[in-house]
């Protein structure tokens, strides 16, 4: 791989999944002894951060972390501009700068929820994407969270189901959030053999390009019936951008949500709102932290790829 | 040892600290080569921060820093709330995902001062014992500074003296702080053969179960009389929790101050406000950088023995 | 070498500049293993943060990492204050206590522009240089960036031109810069064969000890004359100090102001406002990730040898 960034970046998902799965099993490589990761952050990060970075020690690698807005220089991305505001780098020469330092560049940037098309278009992914010199890792962009998606399917490969049928559900939420986890989700597991459903208010559909292969839903109660795997996110909208309308129904997955369910199992990204995105009852018996585990893992086998350009 | 957050912890504080003593005289040991250690700060770290990761690379480890505040999420604490506010991961969440990617975990959480009981409750800290799955090192916190005193202590042994007179000092300061340090301090210190004493103005009582086998004294000229050790420190009022009454008389240690002990040795654990606790005379004159320097090799050999489970 | 401040700190610069790029050829040494870097930040960095690291995990050091003002504590300069305004702790104390944890202490800090002569007495890095026990490293101080001037002449070095017309022009920029970037280019660059020039508008003339051995001019244009090197920089008033006097005509390099040159090639420190301090074609074709990349190689060499002390 030169770069991974979604779904498409993957030749084998099935493959790379085993392949994590067999990482798990000895994560104690050292393979990949005096190569150098740096961690770039625009946004907050917890398990992506520390995930990463073990993922890395497990490889032998050296880490950097930059939290470039904090620690770093004001960023100017739009090409052509006279700099004469705020911003005091601009991200072409910082990508070129840092790629010669490193062997391998995580870089986390979140949706600004602003301007759909600017979003969607992943300008400063694309910065990296162009301009450095090395493989490109993202630690979740605008619109897509691959690490993530690649420990879910870990997870869920764990459960050792037949054809599964896995439902995605919009849950509710006290701020705005990006799409790219649940778009992420979408394009990673309908790789899958799963039979996949997605449940979201009619305000909250998801674009177009994500929905290809998955069953909607906008009554939750119907879609969860029957489902192995539950797997909540809230977003906001896609359609209205950035915005959340009121949803009159309550969404929040239950210990009676999860009754519907084929005995089904609760997934989660974390961080979540507890008794908002779901009930503790609910997160107490569900798959979050062992996702959570698999970051690690996903994290291993991805880097171990990039740096092998294999 | 699985934790290590206040005296009890430990079985023999003696031998802990003939330990750490022998640890200083060869510190370079790696003897924990691929161990991780996550150091998560709630509060400013320089002492602590440093010290701890030079002793975890003393062992060979790696290491990760998470201010957890600035870098990760909000975090809720209360258990069962509906998490709709401002707080975006629970702790629970949060200890348990980051032990899944460290050996061991550092804490540091402060007393918020508001609410003594919830400080004296160390509702933070043991969210990390209670839901880690590895052991918990405290980094200072709302109550106590464990490697503190571990350093104190250390350096104390290191002066050579039979049964020496220490006295604990209150001293003035423009904030209000925590009683952590003097509390650890005690809790330590009454450990050993030392004659403890302990002298601050009447509304600055610490809680009792601190000062168990400490003889009171609310002149500090006549604590001071004899003293082998110095140890001064501010601290706010416990039983006006958190507030700072007024004191009337000047309890700034100066070279006067220190002419009433026995040829005494002045110590605090920095970082210390010059003039204010006590005069750059004094300060010039004491033991303040080789407490520091044995925060070193009390990390190194708390961290040795939480690997080893020992 | 004892420290790494000035150009007086360096014996021959022709010589480490050579050593510098022979480094180049062959980074990976781990010569030093098991000492320990500890860099600590007063001011944001990219460039020198990651070089930096980079340079010691080549040596195979471990490295910590302070935002001393946003993850320590509040630092007091002065000698002899009663330290009970906002500061928490005495420079002399932090440097002492840093110093005891670290085999080499990088220190950036940049001029505050308020007030010339506490700038030009560089109070916080003598205040390292005072106290720590350790070879001190400048990462940017108020008036020098020698680790900038090395990796510039390592550059220019590589250009292969003999005696060398080196020009450094003033150029706009939006806010007032410190000096520091310009004053070591120049006590740098006059230690070697170069011709040096300087162009500046009157009022931005840098401090006269800076400008022995240049020839200065107050047109761009003129100056730019057959030029093989532009390195171009913006700085505030050092008469006028931390002032930034308007300037009438465009002092901006532009493909046209390249044109004047003997097919000169453009410098710069990065990081640049593109279309301020030159145009975006300019520094397509410029030489300024060159500059970047030596950084890493400057760093290994200068670490190296203040840990052999030679």
């Amino acid at each position: 791989m030169k770069k991974f960034t979604a779904v498409g970046d993957v030749r084998h998902v099935d493959r790379l999944i085993e392949e994590a799965l067999r990482v798990k099993q000895a994560p104690l490589q050292h393979k990949m002894f005096h190569k150098t990761l740096g961690l770039v952050f625009f946004n907050p990060s917890l398990r992506t951060r520390m995930s990463t970075q073990k993922a890395a020690f497990n490889l032998g690698m050296d880490v950097m972390v930059l939290n470039i807005d904090k620690e770093g220089w004001k960023i100017e991305f739009r090409n052509g501009v006279v700099m004469n505001g705020d911003a005091q780098e601009h991200s072409r020469d910082a990508v070129k700068v840092m790629s010669q330092y490193c062997d391998v560049i995580g870089i986390r940037s979140f949706a600004k929820l602003a301007d759909r098309e600017d979003d969607y278009r992943e300008t400063m992914l694309q910065q990296f994407i162009d301009h450095a010199e090395v493989p490109i890792l993202s630690l979740e962009s605008a619109t897509r969270h691959p690490l993530q998606s690649l420990a879910d399917l870990m997870t869920i490969k764990e459960q050792g189901l037949a054809r599964p049928k896995v439902v995605l559900t919009w849950a509710p939420h006290p701020a705005a959030l990006p799409q790219a986890v649940p778009n992420s989700f979408l394009e990673w597991i309908t790789e899958t053999e799963a039979e996949v459903h997605a449940a979201f208010p009619e305000a909250y559909a998801l674009a177009p390009e994500f929905l290809k292969g998955v069953a909607v839903h906008h009554d939750q109660a119907e879609a969860l019936k029957d489902a192995d795997i539950v797997y909540a996110k809230n977003w906001s909208s896609y359609t209205d951008y950035g915005k959340t309308p009121a949803v009159s129904e309550d969404w929040t997955i239950t210990s009676a949500s999860m009754k519907l369910t084929n005995n089904g199992q609760f997934m989660h990204c974390l961080p979540i709102r507890c008794n908002v995105i779901a009930s503790d009852a609910v997160i107490d018996r569900s798959l979050v932290y062992q996702q959570a585990k698999n970051r690690e893992f996903a994290a291993q086998i991805v880097l171990q790829k990039l740096l092998q350009n294999g």
